[in-house]
């Protein structure tokens, strides 16, 4: 199996997803990227079809949504 | 590692994030519950804090809810 990427903007919703996400599928199997942070890869995670964050893109390319941190919109600022 | 439970509607939503989380997580980890046909379920939905469905109730007890298919309102109709 691919790896999957989590992108996260550092919220606090975020970082509670992101240990939830880590524990369920392995730290090994999932990439952690901090938009907020990283800003370069903010393009990415939208082609991706990421609207919110916290979210999950699966190896085979859905994004995966998961509750509410902020919009993408947010984190652009 | 405890079981997650997954708790859906039979919505396409909820369909296309059941398989994801399944080929994340490997279905011998996670009980799939259809709480729009196993109605008795929607208490013990409600009571670990799930509000819409697709949702993912994690070992450690977190309530994820993952993109959005129907709000619990919804399902109960």
């Amino acid at each position: 199996m691919g790896k999957s990427i989590f992108y996260h903007a550092g919220c606090s919703v975020c970082v509670s997803a992101e240990q939830d996400i880590v524990n369920l599928i392995g730290s090994e199997n999932v990439e952690i990227v901090n938009i907020g942070e990283d800003r370069s890869r903010i393009n990415e995670a939208e082609n991706a079809g990421v609207v919110s964050v916290p979210a999950l893109v699966t190896p085979n390319g859905n994004a995966l949504h998961i509750n509410f941190g902020a919009s993408m919109a947010d984190v652009k600022g």
